[in-house]
């Protein structure tokens, strides 16, 4: 995981990387008691099989660019995000990452929130690594 | 303002205002305790003469579409902002915008928090009413 520690301004679409990297990049863009806003870029990665994130904080996330299918375990169908969509996911509520467009970056905006503290490190990382 | 209470997903680009209203639109998509995340929709608009934000929270924003121009009162010129550029402006950091692209809507997403509890209702709202 990058971050940019004290930055209070850029680009969402800066420093972006290729299409076809073996897992996803995420770099936080802000990080605060009980927040941290985190850029996410995809390009063909999806969750493992039978893996579920389970989280501890709440996560609002807006899918900025791209594609993706997103599954929800109490749901029976993933839900197709294009560019603009957003979700606001509770803590705890399972889901998974079902497909990302593999032919183009698919840039997600991620918005983590709680009561429970802010996640460690790593939480709201790639289960690929 | 409007409001989408209780929505858990949805789109940015969603019954998007006209060009050319008189004032900025603002929707709040999720309002939780110290956070509310709030699409901000404008077209030509800007900041009356001598008017600056000065904000009780803090307030990460992304310009999503369109293009502006935001001054801080600490600073000599304004800053200007494309699709995908995003700021980290603190509690009462003194702040206008001085211009937005009258030919085309100019979309942001906004992230008012802070530990001063969350904003009254309206207190992210437009001067311009």
């Amino acid at each position: 995981m990058s971050s940019q520690p004290g930055a209070t301004a850029g680009s969402l679409f800066a420093a972006l990387p290729p299409i076809g990297e073996t897992s996803e990049e995420f770099v936080q863009l802000l990080r605060r008691r009980g927040l941290v806003i985190e850029r996410i870029v995809s390009s063909g990665q999806a969750s493992p099989p039978g893996f579920w994130y389970d989280q501890p904080e709440a996560e609002w996330v807006l899918l900025q660019q791209g594609e993706a299918l997103l599954r929800f375990a109490d749901e029976d169908e993933a839900r197709r995000l294009q560019a603009g969509d957003w979700l606001d996911i509770a803590a705890h509520r399972r889901h998974r990452i079902e497909w990302t467009a593999p032919d183009r970056l698919t840039i997600w905006l991620a918005v983590f929130y709680g009561d429970e503290g802010p996640p460690p490190v790593g939480a709201a990382g790639s289960p690929s690594a």
